[in-house]
Order: C-alpha cells, then structure tokens, then sequence
C-alpha cells in the first residue's frame, strides 16, 4: 500500500463543514472523559454525558473534556453544537487524514496533530489523528481511538500543586502537544534499531527481503517527515499567538517544544540519508557480487578452455600424427597442459582475481 | 507525447488581448446557462442567449453565468463586450493551456484555475481550463467542454436557505475553487490505486512494459504538480485580497481551501519519492536478475569444463596411454569425475550460490 | 563544444565602458532604421544615418530608432554619444553574452533580454542578444544581426488607430519584450516536438547517436534555462518600475508577459525533468539487453555442455566399455541426451527465461 | 551503529523540567572548580564545594564556575537552585545530545554547543555537548566529561593584563564559543587527511573494507553538518543580543567567529561533495573491472572455442574423410587453427580490446 | 588531495588577533609599493619603507600602499600597527585561505577576495588570497606573493585624466574588485577549453585516465563555487555601503562588476550540470562496451558450442553407429553443422546482433 493518502475521498462538491460524509458510520460509541481543576481542587468524571461537560465548562475553573473516537459524526456534531465549535473545526475533526495545523477562530485556538506510534507487530509507523480545541478555561481534545495515551499528564494533574494546575488551558494544549512530540523520540528509536538491524544485515550476504526492508524504511521516512514537518509550523505558530490566547510561561515552555520538533526533523533528515545510503550499498553489493561470479567463470574457463582444446588436437584421427606413437607423447602432452594450467594461475595471480 | 507544453503557439508579436489567433474556429456552439439568486428567490435558465444574461446582471440579486465551450472566439470576444471584460482575461479564458492564476482588473477578480480529471479508458491524468470572473453581484465561469462539473454547487443552490444563497459572488468563487480541488483528490486517489498495483507488480517478474509505466507515472507526477502549486499561490491571493473583495467568512472558508492545496501538495511530493524509487527497485531486480543468470551459467560451466577435459584426455590417440587398457580404468575415471562434480557443487555450497 | 560561455573574455583591468576591445571589428556596416509615430502620424525611414536620427528624436512624438549589427564598436560609439548613452551601457550593448538584466540610469531604461530562435539545419537552440534603451519619448534597439525579428511589432504600428500608436515608449518596449517571449514559446514547441520523437526512439533498439541527443537536449534546457529565468526578473523589475517610466497601462500589460515568463519556466522545467527521465530508461534499457543476451548466452551454454560432456564420455578410448559395444548403446545415449536437453528447455521455462 | 539519535528517549510525559529521568545516575562525582578575576586579581581554586562558588559569585568581579560531569542529577539541581538556572534550562544540561542553541532567561543568557573531537584510536568524529550559561558578571560551564578542553582560555586568563581580563562574561562566552569552533577546525583536518587516504586507495585495487570506509565518511559527514549548522545560528543570535547582555567589543569578536563557522559549513559541504564522488568513483570501478573481466574470459572462448570445433571435427570417426589419411592433413590442420587464432586476436586488436 | 581545507589549523584557544601562529615565519622579504596621486600630480615609489608609506598617506592626496608577500608576520604585524588596522584584521590578512568577506571597522572597509588563477602546467586552479582595507583617501592591498596582477589599473592610473584618477578609495577599490572578477572570465575560459577536450574524448574510446579527469573537473567546480559564491556577497554588501564610504558613481560601476560575479555563478552552475552528465556519459559508455563485449561472446559461443556438440556425436566410440560407415555421412554432418551455423546467424541478425 502506498499509505500517503490517507484523506477519505468525499463527495465532489460537497458544502464546507459537511461531517455526515464519511462512510461507514460505524457505532462504535463515543466515551466523554471530564477532568475539572484548580490549584486546589481536582474532579476526574468517566463516561460522563454532554450535559455533564457542558455544566463543567460553565464553572469558571479549567476544564478538560477528553473525546475518544469520532466515527459517529452525529455525536460529534451534538458535541459540536453544545461546545459551539465551527462546522469546518469538526469537519477537520472528523475527517482523519489531516495535515498538523493550528488555527483561530475567535478566541478558540484549534490544532490539529498528527500522533505517530509505532506498531511493533506490522514494525512499521502508524499515524493518528489528535485534535485540540482551548479557550479561555477550558479544552477539548478528539483521539480516533479509545486508547489512553495522555495518562502522564493526567497523572501530573492528579498530584496536584504542581505548576500544571496553576495554569490555564494553553498550558494544559502544551503539555499535551509536549507529550505528543515525546512519542515521535519513541518512534524515531524504534526506526533507528530497525535502521540499524538492516545495516547489519547489508553487510554480507544480504537476505532477499532487503530490497524491500529499505523501500519500507524510505516510505517510513516519508511519512514521518510529513507528520514532523507540519508540526514544526504549528508549535511556531502556537508561540506567535496574541498574548490574550498564551501566556509568557507557556511561550517559555513551547520553545522548548520547539527545539525538540527542530531535532527531530535533524534526526529524520539524518535517517533519509543514511537509508538512501543504504540502496547504494544494496546495489554496489550485487554488482560486486556479479563481478566475483564473472571471476570464478572466468577463470575456470580461461584454464580448462586451452587444455580441452589441446586434447582435441590429440583426438583428431589423422593417420600421419607422430607424437600419438612416441613412448613420451602422452606424459609431454599432459606436462604441457600442467604449465598452461599454472601459466594462467600464475597471470590471474598477478592480476590480484586470485 | 510529452504533453507538457499546452499553449497553443500563437504567431509571434500579436497584439495583446488578441483572441482570434485561435485555429481552427470550431464551429461548436457555446451553451449559456444562467442561475440568478437571493436569500430568498432562485431562478435557472438554460441555453440562454447574452441579451438574457445582460437584464439577469443588471438586477441586484447574484448571477451566476455559465459559459459552456470556448472555440468560438467570436462569440466570446461578444460575451467579453457585453460583461466588459478586459481584452487581456478574454485571451487568456481563450487561449487554454494557462498556469493557474489570479488576476485582479479594478472590480473584478479574475482567476484561470486548472481542472484536474482522470481519464479512465486511457489510465492517465487530462487537465483543463476553468475560468472565473467575479464582480460585486455577478460571477461569469468559463469552461473548455460542454460538461457540467459544479452540479453539487447548483444542487445546493437549488435547495436554498443555506448559507450559499445568503452570500455573494466572493463565496460563489470559493465554492467552485472547493470543488475544483476535491477533484484533485478523486484524482490523487485514482493515481495512489495506480502505483499500488504498479507496485504489487514490481515484486516479482514485472512484466515488459513496467518501464513504461513507471515513466508514464513519472509524466503524470510532473502534470499534477504543474496544476497544483501554482493554486496553492491562487488561493494564496485570493485570501489576501482587499476586503471589499472578499468577506471574512469566505476568508474563513478559503483558508480551508488552502490547507486542502497544500495536503495536495504534500501527497504528490510523497508520490514522486515513490515513483523515483519504484526506478531504482526496477533497475536493481534487473540487476538482480542478471546476477542470477549468471549464477546458473556458471555453475554449469564450472561443473563440466573439467569433466569435458577430462574426457578430452582419455579420448586422445596416444598410443602409449596405460590407463586406457586396465579393465578398472573406465569405472575409475567416471568415479574421478564424479569427485570433481560433487566438489565442486560443495564449494558453490560453501559460497551459498546454491 | 560546452557553448556556456559567451561572454568574450576582454584583456583582464580594462577600464569600465571599454567597448574597443571586441576582435576582430568586423567591417559589416551598421544599418540604422527609424519609426517616428504619434496617434495620427506614422513616418518610416530605413538606411538613416545619425544626423536624421538626431532630428527624429528631438521633436516630440514617438521615435524608435533600430540599430542592425553591433560588431563595429566606432559606430556604436558615435551612436551613443550622439544619444547620450552611459559608457556601461555601450560595453554591455557591445559584449554579447550577457545575461538578461535591467537597468535605470537616470531617466533611462536600459534593457539586455535574450532572444532564442531554434536553428533548424543544425537542430539546436541559438540565442542572440538584443539590447533595448528608452527614454521619455523614444526608444532604441540593438540587434547582433541584420535580421528583422520585429516585423509583427512594425506591422500593428502601420496599421495606425490602435492603442500602441497612443502609448508611449514604455508601451513600445513592452511590445518588444512580449515579441521576445513570443518566440520563445515557439523554441519551446520546436524542443518539445524534438522531445517527442527522441522519446519515441527510445522506446526500442535506440540509434547508436541517442545517448549524444539526450545529452544534447540536457545542454539546450541549459541554454533555456539560463536564457529564461533572468527575463523573469527583468519583468519583474519592469513591473515596479517608477510610474514615470512605466504607466499603469504598460504595467497591466507586464503583467501578462509576466506570466507567460513564469509558463515557459514551468515548461522548461517540466522538460529538464522528462530528459532526464530519459537517461535513466536508455540506462536501464542497456541493462535489459545485456540481461537478455545473458539469457540466451546461458541457455546455449548449459543446454550443450552437458551433452558435450556425454559425447566426450563415449568418445574416450578406455578398452573396457561395455556400453560401446551394445547394439543400443548408440540410440540410448542419443535418448539420455534428449532428456537431459529437455529437462534443461522444461527448467529455464519454469524459470520463465523462455 | 546509526549513531544520529542522540537524545535519551524519557519516559513519554513527564513535567518539563524533569532531570531525574536520565538513568542509570552514575555516581561520578561532579568537580567543581572557580576563577574569580578582575583586570588586576586572579584567584583559581579547583575541587570547590558550591558554597565557595556562591561566595565567589557574590562578589563584583567576574566569575567562572566550570562544572565537570553531569552524570549526577541531583547535584546538578542543587547547582541549578543555587545558581538560580531555569529547570528547563537544567534539563537541557543534563538531556545530552540537545541541537546546538542559544536562549535567553530573562538577565541570563543560555548556550548549549556541541564540542567536536576526533577520536584518533577509532577514526571516527565523536562530539560532547558543552552547556554555558552567563550572566552579568558570572559564567558557569558544564562539560560532559572532566576533561579539561579550555585550557587555552584558562592559561590566558592566567598571563593577566590582556583584553580578557578587562572584559566581561560575555566576551569569556565569546572565547569559550571561539576555542570550541577551533576544535572544529582540527576535526575536519582530521578527516581531510582521512578523505584523502581514502581517495588515494580508490585509486587502483581498493581494499575490500573501502564500501563501509566510504559510508562511514558519509555518517561523519551528517554528524558534523547536525553539529556546525546549528552553531551558526547560536552565533548569529548572540551577535543579535541586546546590547546590555553584549558589549560592542565582543560582537566585533563574534563576528570573526561567525565567519569560521561559514567557512566550515562551506568546507563540510566541500567534503559532502567530494564523498559522494567517491561513491560513484567506486561503482565504475567495479563496472570497470566486471568489463576487464569480460573480455578476457571473451578473448579467450572466442579464440578456443572454434579451434576446439575444428579438432572435433577431425576426432570424428566417419570412415569416409580423406583428409585423415592424407600425410599432410596433421599439419594443415594445424595451420589452419593457427590462422584462426591469428585472426581472431587481429580482430580483438583492431576493436582496441587488446 | 582533497584541497578543500586552506586554513591553517592554529594552536585551539589562541586569542583572536593572534597572527604569529603562523608557521613557518617564511623570511622571504615583505615589498612595499606606494602610489599617490591626484587628478593632475602621480607619484609612484617601489621598494618602499613603511615610514615612506605614512609619509605618503599623511598628504590628501590618494595613495595606493601595495604590500607584496604576507609570509613575515612581524612586518604585517608592524604595517598594521603603522596603519591603524584591528588586529582581527591583520589575523585575517595572514590566515590565508579565508572565505571572501568585507567587514567595516569604524572608517575603514575591509576585504578579503579570493584570486583564481589556472596553473597552465599542473593544468588545475589555483586560489590566492588579496586583503585590501580601505579609508577616506587611501587603499592597502595584500597579496600572498610577489607577482603584480594589478598591472592593468597601474597602468591606467599612471595614463592619467580618466575618471579613476578623479575618483576616491572607493572607485580604486571597485577597479581592483573589477579586475579580480575579469580574471575570474579568463579561468572559466581555460576551464572551458578543459571540458570541452574531456568531453571530446569521452565520444569513443575514452583514455584510461578519463574518470580521473572527470572528477578532477567536479572538484575545480567546487572550488570556483567556493570563491564565487561569497563574492557575489561581497560585492552586494559593498553597494549597499554607507552613502560616506562609496560614492554613487562607484555604486553605479559595482552593479557592473555584481552583475558579471552572477553570470559567473550561472557560468560555474551550468559547468557543474554538464561534469556531472560527463559522468554519466562515461558510465554507460562503459555497460555500452560490456553490453557489446557479451554479444561478441555470446554470439561466437552459441554458434560452436552446437556443432562441437555435433562433432562430439561422431566421436564416440560406439560399435554400432551406421552413419559413420555411410559414404556420404562425412559430407552431411557438415552440411548439417553449415545449416546450425547459418541457422544462428539468421536468428542473431533478426535479433539485430550482427
């Protein structure tokens, strides 16, 4: 598969903000996850309702809804309308496939980030969709599947007196755009031991799969830079945000976020190079391997082509052939053919094949 | 054919806004069709003549003519007179062939957009001209064929109280640009199928006209990123025109249009790194496989090359030659032979050729 | 020959505004050609000598004064002296090689464009370097040769009554710049179709000169290369102008000579990428072959070694041989060789060589 | 070994400023070591507790504080707390293979640089981060390791009464960056000489480690770009410091430094040049070699192998073949190989094969 | 040798300014050479003493110090101190090997230009450093040896009542700047030549030392890029100098010699796309004559190896084999051998082979 396209074709023409086009509407059930906090008070709520987030984002303390799954783009939508969200935001939201983005809409900021995990089974990257919605004292984050994997932040949020409960919703959208980025360090590690595994195995004597591990390897880089490089833009963005929307510590802590999204890139640029590296080595291999099949045929033919000949020659049924009735015809036509022999060890000797 | 140069070559030093160069005048009639509207009022009148277009203008309500075929350059120089368009846009509506662009001429917007189709029967990408003139309350769209490719703009239109009636000219423009791009991703989708199993078929014994595909591929990459940037700049435009021009909702709307260019983008520098290596997995299964043949070949010859001397030598006419009168000596030097096969067939073990 | 550097190297530290140092002073005379127009006024002269220049230029209506060969440095000299042109100016007019610029010396323009033609006998893109100076109300053009490339421009101001009989002198020599591009779009056509049919030669058993043509187109998209890409920004520069060089008019018009240089850049580039396409499929094609003749090398070779290797055997003289002396030796061999042939054609068929 | 992912992968999530996670905490007792100077004082006290350092810093005159090792987080925080150093800023410290950086902490100005060496025993380019941090009058400086690698600052702090001693912890800065660029410097000497060992052995007959020494060159060349490139813009953004962090003086200074990190951002993509030729100089000559290769075993078959035809013909054993029995057969056999033979290498000759 | 790395590695840590690390302190002796002049008086003294030169330069006249030979630090270092220079200066006037630069210092401009010249014999380039500073109303100029390359402006100087004569530092400057860049042509020239013989030899047959020439031209392109490119900077940063360091006529002629340093860059990039297709040329020039060298072989053995089959046949030494007693048996074994042979002749020329 060629695994780039990855936006659902939707119908041709369709109105801006359209969400019911994609296709199956599977059930699969949305689960609400509401954590509520101040600097001194802490409410976590499982499988709440909407009414329960609504009555949350009411009180003025920070709120976090957590949406997992988005394949019902008629919840989405109810959660849309109640959050007062803009129908291209949830288009975006649901429709997967996306490219990292931040934008404003009003005093909501919206992101869009690609996720990356890596699937030890396939060993291969699999990409994912996050959306992060803040406002002034609450966010709401929209995960493709039901699987946890802000349970860090949560955990610092549970300890409590800690700078993340002092702070409002744009720290809360850097921790976890902070936690994201930490998952592509994950994933970039795994490449590199599979990087270096292949490597190994280029050395010598290279399995047959290996053409195809390093297309593997090149489409990985691939997806990796279009997932890293977008998300670059959008932290630099984040940071360039009008003060109302983040403040000077958050600014203090995106750049470090930055930094890490800068050498990611560096590494991912490192990795191309080594693996477009790694189909010339392939390649050299096999024509030197070519080459050293040419030697041995060579050379066994360049010895016993001459010999084979000479025995013709003593084959050959004329009746006037002295030497075949000398006593020493035999052993001298065996000799000569031993110095041929050496003759052509000996120059395939001086010309370093042997 | 390498189909990249598409303006047709004009006689060099005409005049600018010089429309009638085009050969030949095929005499295809151009279709007019008109759609007038309001919040409240919708009304649609197909093979309408210019007279009919001028008194839909002159009212207030949006007006949407459409221009069906341009090979006739009189008619549309009359056209051009009537809607007093510039000489400059009316060659380039005629001359077919044009990068995507935007112009502004005082209140109209101007904008040359190219229609990305796939042309199923012959596998290979075909673009075409669109272009659209918008002013305050009217917008004019000009197309190559008589085909009807914005039907999903009309039908909602048509259906009326959303929120495209509400609007003017500026949103009817971001509308069709929308729809001219989700054709991109029809296509995009159509080409990723097509390297899929271009792909598959790479593996193992491609068949003999691959080369030409992968080429073929190559050729169609170079088309869709020649229509496709250069609309990334249009939209680009677009969005920073003067406010009397375009509102802030189409702003909104249009800034969806451009993430969309730019997803494009991205896919298609994905799909050229595929295309270039899908050469060199080409190049190296040839090499591959010459590798191979050369294997069989030589161990073949490097088996019996010396078997055959050795039969060369018992075959010679010396008349001295003991061995050939012991009655063990034909068992013997078949059992010699066969030591020489079997080593042989042990040290290509050992090399792993076999 | 490489054909990259035009620019006549001069003795190294000769003073800036040296136009003496162009050998050998070719005596081909100069031929000076005068137009002098206004809205209601057209007078033509050709053969004028500078004295009538003069006049021409100092009344107040529209002069356009040709100058036809540049290869005797006196007269250019004299002609811009006579016209007060800068001395940096007269060595640019004078070396030819230049690559297209524009420049502003006080209230006039100087302009170095390269004009491409494609040399039809030898097959290959030529280009000659016309020069282009004006001021408030004339204009004068340098050309290296005697060779009327403007007739299209002459012809439109005979004609009277149009909008380039009301325009001024910037008009002019934005019709001469559109003129320029013009042909290069018809150079760009004669390559393309050169293009085309070395593609089609490629397909199957390429002439023996093909690499030399690929190499050939890869200098002349050199050549266009260098040749187009300046003229960009010589429009551009153009284009943002003073408006008392340039009117609004003229600039409209830039415009669109703005983005037919853009469309060639596109087309060449376009181009660049498709021959170089071609190497690598006369690259592989040779590896195809050489595997091909490998296959039949191989098929020979280890169909008849072995039977070679049979004959040998009965052919050795050993006395004690039964087989030799059975009544079905003879017929059996012959079978055994059958198979063995056999087996081999049934192997390389699985192996899919035949 | 990929050897490009540099950054200790921690666990996803935790809090920013977190430097217990780097494990295991090697007990390697952290040095501390002080010079306190003024133009006309100099006090150096190496082993100092951090409360020494605190006085020192305390007072007017300029300090610096050299940490070595930072294998011991909980020293490096308690450091950090009494230096009063950002705990982003201390998790940069301690997370070594951060990308070369410059940020500023309100009145502190923060580095982190990566220090080149060329480890001599493995021929190979290793490199070490060096973290400074500096404010008004005091410099503090963390190395990886205790190795003293500023020894040439130190010694001239020593000499006294040069322009180091009158200026202020910027210009130490400046020096440290300075001395830390001259290490640059000796590396790509190193690897000069190395590249050119590597070129002389293409020449002719490479060994067979010359495939991996050509890719190892390749690695390096990533690491040292990952390394300057970034330095440049550390440098670039201290030069662009407010002028109450940066003195006049010292941004004459940093300029000069400035220019030694162009040049060896230039020299580096010299050498990526000169690598990438040799990849192609190694491949033909393999190519070249298969060539040489195939000709012998050419000359040879095609010499011998209709030779061996003709002695076939006259080992048949047809009763009726007169030559057989004519006295002069033998030789005129003989002759007549011997013409074939003769011919054949005339042929070779004449194609320049031998 | 890589000759990429000129500067001289100096001891790590030494202060900025430090310009007796130079080692070894060749003796060859420092020239002096003053000329002053005006526009009505010219003074030119050789071999002149430092005290001559301040002498010289205290007048308001235009003086032109030239100092020949940098090898003597301690004379720079006393020139400099003479002459008022920064030490980062003169550390920049004896550190050959620097990157074209101009810095300013207070009143003074200072430059650092890279002199190429072709060694005819070694038939390579070869780059030299020229230092020249700058002040109101005098110019020094550095070069590495003693060989007058200014000879062209001396000369125009001592002719006297031109412009330079009229004109400040500045426009001296720019002649100098001028002739540098005119022998920049005359290498592209001899370098042009180069190629053009390499390509010439490339056609058929190419001599054995071809690869090495080839990537002996990649490497001169690398080191024209690195002289050529930083002077184009040099040059910009020089026009855009301070209206009280260059004068406007000076401006006037330096967008001349700017627009000469591009074509140089175009120049130096075409080359660079022509060697870099050389190489491709030769490559499959050489699997064109491996190609070529396999059908001779392929060709010459599957036509024997069936009629040695053949006569291996009529060898054996079977009792029972009728046609060897047949009359006629001899005769048609020929034929049939005649008949395979043409057979494959046939098949080779249908394949076009032969």
């Amino acid at each position: 598969m060629v695994r780039l396209l990855r936006k659902p074709s939707r119908p041709v023409g369709l109105p801006p903000g359209s969400i019911f086009h994609v296709k199956p509407p599977i059930s699969k059930k949305i689960r609400l996850s509401i954590i509520e906090y101040t600097e001194d008070m802490f409410i976590e709520k499982d499988h709440a309702s909407i009414e329960e987030c609504l009555k949350h984002m009411d009180s003025p303390s920070m709120t976090w809804i957590q949406v997992y799954g988005i394949s019902d783009p008629t919840m989405v939508a109810s959660i849309g309308k109640h959050f007062n969200l803009h129908s291209l935001m949830l288009e975006d939201i649901v429709t997967t496939g996306q490219r990292s983005k931040l934008d404003v809409y009003q005093d909501q900021v919206f992101m869009v980030v690609r996720l990356l995990q890596y699937d030890l089974s396939k060993k291969e990257v699999k990409d994912e969709q996050v959306s992060i919605v803040f406002g002034p004292n609450y966010l709401i984050s929209f995960l493709e599947h039901d699987e946890d994997i802000f349970t860090a932040v949560k955990d610092r949020l549970r300890q409590g007196h800690n700078r993340m409960r002092k702070q409002g919703s744009d720290y809360l959208a850097y921790s976890l755009l902070d936690t994201i980025v930490d998952y592509y360090f994950v994933v970039l590690e795994k490449v590199d031991t599979d990087l270096d595994r292949l490597e190994e195995d280029l050395g010598s004597d290279p399995p047959p799969d290996t053409l195809q591990r390093i297309q593997h390897a090149k489409r990985d880089m691939i997806i990796l830079r279009k997932a890293v490089w977008p998300i670059r833009d959008v932290v630099n963005r984040f940071l360039q945000l009008d003060s109302s929307l983040v403040s000077p510590t958050t600014q203090l802590y995106l750049r470090d976020v930055y930094d890490h999204t800068v050498q990611t890139i560096d590494i991912i640029e490192g990795f191309r190079d080594v693996v477009s590296g790694m189909f010339d080595i392939y390649l050299s291999n096999i024509n030197i391997r070519t080459n050293e099949i040419m030697k041995v045929l060579t050379i066994m033919a360049t010895i016993f082509v001459p010999l084979t000949f000479v025995t013709g020659v003593y084959g050959m049924n004329f009746e006037n052939m002295p030497e075949l009735h000398h006593p020493w015809g035999y052993p001298l036509a065996m000799l000569i053919m031993l110095c041929i022999a050496f003759g052509m060890l000996y120059y395939f000797h001086r010309k370093k094949w042997i």
